[in-house]
């Protein structure tokens, strides 16, 4: 009797660790994470918006306005919240604070976009893929959120990916790194999946 | 023997109760609902759209067109569908239908888009995030889908959630509340998620 | 002693299948797919995107661009790469390649947005909402994902579902099935998804 209880919890053991979230696929595992403190991955990153200017940045704009801000915008400030501008953005996503070097290349490139949505301040909405091409990672992580920009960090969904991010999901908590003038920004990207096939 | 199946029995009644959807989260447990009638969590919520006249409502209006309809929109109607007009909106979310009242704050914000996309009748897509800033949630939910109107209901998904929403997956069953003139309508949203961290 | 163990075995195979990603749902059950290669549902579709000319093909056009490229676009190459356009579409999805015969119903629409985000070369961004409504399948797909054209396949999101998709999650597999001049492409859509409800 002693035997088989033992034997028993041993599998029972085994069991939950099996299940605890890993079920097998393909040499690859699905984990979910039980604990928001324990993302199954997580990594920093830094995107880096060069908008258009309208006049000579061409080369270096990575991001220019595809709609112009509405009169929203200056209700309240005659300086505009630029409510209803829409960005289309291909920016640079790097592991340091500092843009690609030479022929360096980037981590990743966030391709999507973001649009300016509130009268009374500055607050935007975002949706991109991190779009990953390195040794270190192919594959694409799918994000969307709201950016209240008033806030110190803010936290996006990351509602899927593909490749080496296949079937992912988690959050992306950002925080505004650097902002110089109208036409660059720097966004630290915290991100933690809880939903990982590794 | 009948004692060890018993306790067996016992065990793996709990184990099952445990496994069931439920992982310890950092105080809180992930739940994932085994039927589409329980939701782990349910609201219902009323969306208030304003939209901005262009001449003057610009202190009441929360939305505003960013692109124009295009000539689709009047193929077969006259009186245009407006295919292509694209509205960014930071609307207020609210629990009974009405405004909220003087000072009194919104249960929640909606800050997104929508656009017109059919040229035969009225339908759209939506894409938004439910912001709740209050005492009873602070999180976001994120949302996206195609909104037939002719349709008296229409789903969109809850694709994930932050804060009080942490890794939120569900369903906002939508349905056309009150539509006043072309300036102001209001939607009824039955949020019910079956992803949950409580 | 046998007799249990045997008994024990049996018990926990039975749990280990019933556990291993399904749950009872109101008739309905949860399958979560333990392996990339064996999604629980699987569709090959086409999408028809045919794009407002502008001139004279309203009454075939489902797509039309809601804003016009920037000037990014024609930073790297005189015949524009579109950066910054952004267009509306509801297009007609089939189990074939071929459009529609007649008055056949399409197997579902394609409503939502693509727009284009590279200044080098040819690259797109698309989210938008499968819409079925047939005798084979009622319900949405929810989709988004980064589409590099000049890659032989891409991946997007399947984000969500509702109805038959309902809370769905999976990868859709694109490939350029044909491109006619400017104003119409065919994409052939693998659909796989690996969280079912069936």
């Amino acid at each position: 009797m002693q035997g088989l209880a033992a034997s028993f919890r041993i599998v029972l053991v085994v069991f939950l660790l099996s299940m605890a979230g890993a079920a097998a696929a393909n040499g690859r595992k699905r984990v979910v994470s039980s604990s928001s403190d324990e993302p199954c991955t997580k990594m920093t990153l830094y995107l880096h918006d060069i908008l258009y200017n309208g006049v000579n940045n061409s080369q270096n704009a990575t991001a220019a306005p595809a709609t112009r801000p509405t009169a929203l915008g200056t209700t309240y400030f005659s300086n505009n919240t630029f409510f209803g501008m829409l960005v289309v953005f291909n920016d640079m996503v790097t592991e340091g604070k500092e843009l690609p070097a030479g022929n360096e290349k980037p981590a990743a490139l966030a391709q999507g976009f973001y649009f300016y949505d509130k009268k009374e301040t500055y607050a935007a909405w975002f949706s991109f893929s991190l779009v990953f091409n390195s040794a270190a990672h192919k594959g694409t992580l799918n994000v969307m959120g709201a950016d209240p920009m008033d806030e110190d960090t803010r936290d996006f969904t990351v509602v899927g990916g593909t490749g080496d991010f296949f079937m992912a999901r988690g959050i992306v908590t950002i925080r505004t790194d650097l902002v110089q003038g109208s036409f660059y920004f720097r966004l630290q990207m915290d991100i933690k999946l809880y939903e990982c096939y590794v």
